[in-house]
């Protein structure tokens, strides 16, 4: 498998929020295209991928690319996913989590839980400026991206996420979704090695 | 530099859109993804980078990293930026550009136009599916990525774009933004030797 876990620092937690300003919603646009950089291909889906997103330290939003439906390449589709899994939060109780679509679960805990959620599902590979070169790192059958938003990583985040092994994907600071696709197309060509 | 040519078959070529459906607006979410991989970093901007879009193979764009102001990651303020250049589209006067803001130049003629400007600029590179593999092809010192939008290179786009060299950025079929992406991270650490 593949997974991507995303510490949004900044994104909403409820779903009162208009799809007209996806920046000014705690840089929800970016949240939506790490989403689909995790999971959308050219007219196609990675089944075998999921993404775990930490809510502004709240909650934790699920996306499963082998059960998630309408999911499509755009922002505004994506947040309004979102939202729709987000007006289910009322339904919260305690921590069982809740589905408010098919592949979409929310749950209660934010960075803590959708690390868990990680750690659980494969080997935790933390995208970070100061990383060894990801050719030099070993890759994980089952890698899991961590990255953070617009946001560098806080000490909390980094003292979460412990010793997990800290990889650069190039030499200039990218966007959570350009990193994620980099990463996607190490592990799809095994290395730079298959096309 | 580095530049990317993008032939938008279905893009608008008028302003009368909203930019609340812009996968509804010939795919205009694709547009506006492709310009901001290729041009935006975290926090910063490709100054050495311009992209050429064709749009339906009527009008061509050129939006110039060194120049250009107000160019935000999310698409729909992209999307706004496009249609504030459309909205110029009345003064175009046989073959002379209009330059509706900083940066944004908008002209007739669509693919040839937007071919010629990159082959002017640089080296063409073809993102295709059956290209040699990226690691195998001599990076030129200024490479121009040619891409698709959501449809193959027609035969007409191939015959225009003649005997450019194809390239292969993975084994799956990416949407543009994140062959772009792909691309610039191969240029970026020079052939994936410098992180």
């Amino acid at each position: 498998m593949r997974g991507v876990c995303l510490l949004a620092h900044d994104a909403p937690t409820d779903p009162d929020f208009a799809l007209d300003d996806l920046p000014g919603t705690g840089r929800l646009d970016l949240v939506c295209r790490a989403i689909t950089a995790s999971l959308l291909l050219s007219h196609d889906i990675r089944e075998d991928a999921t993404v775990w997103v930490s809510l502004a330290d709240d909650l934790c939003l699920t996306v499963d690319g082998s059960a998630v439906r309408n999911l499509r390449p755009d922002e505004r589709s994506t947040a309004a996913l979102i939202r729709t899994a987000l007006a289910e939060r009322d339904q919260l109780i305690g921590q069982r989590p809740v589905e408010p679509a098919p592949g979409l679960t929310l749950e209660r805990g934010g960075r803590a839980t959708a690390l868990d959620h990680a750690r659980a599902a494969g080997t935790l590979l933390v995208c970070h400026e100061s990383g060894d070169p990801i050719v030099d790192v070993e890759w994980p059958a089952d890698p899991v991206i961590v990255c953070s938003d617009h946001r560098s990583f806080t000490e909390a985040d980094l003292d979460a996420i412990g010793d997990a092994p800290r990889v650069s994907v190039g030499p200039r600071a990218l966007h959570a979704d350009q990193a994620i696709t980099i990463a996607h197309n190490y592990g799809d060509t095994e290395g730079y090695e298959r096309y």
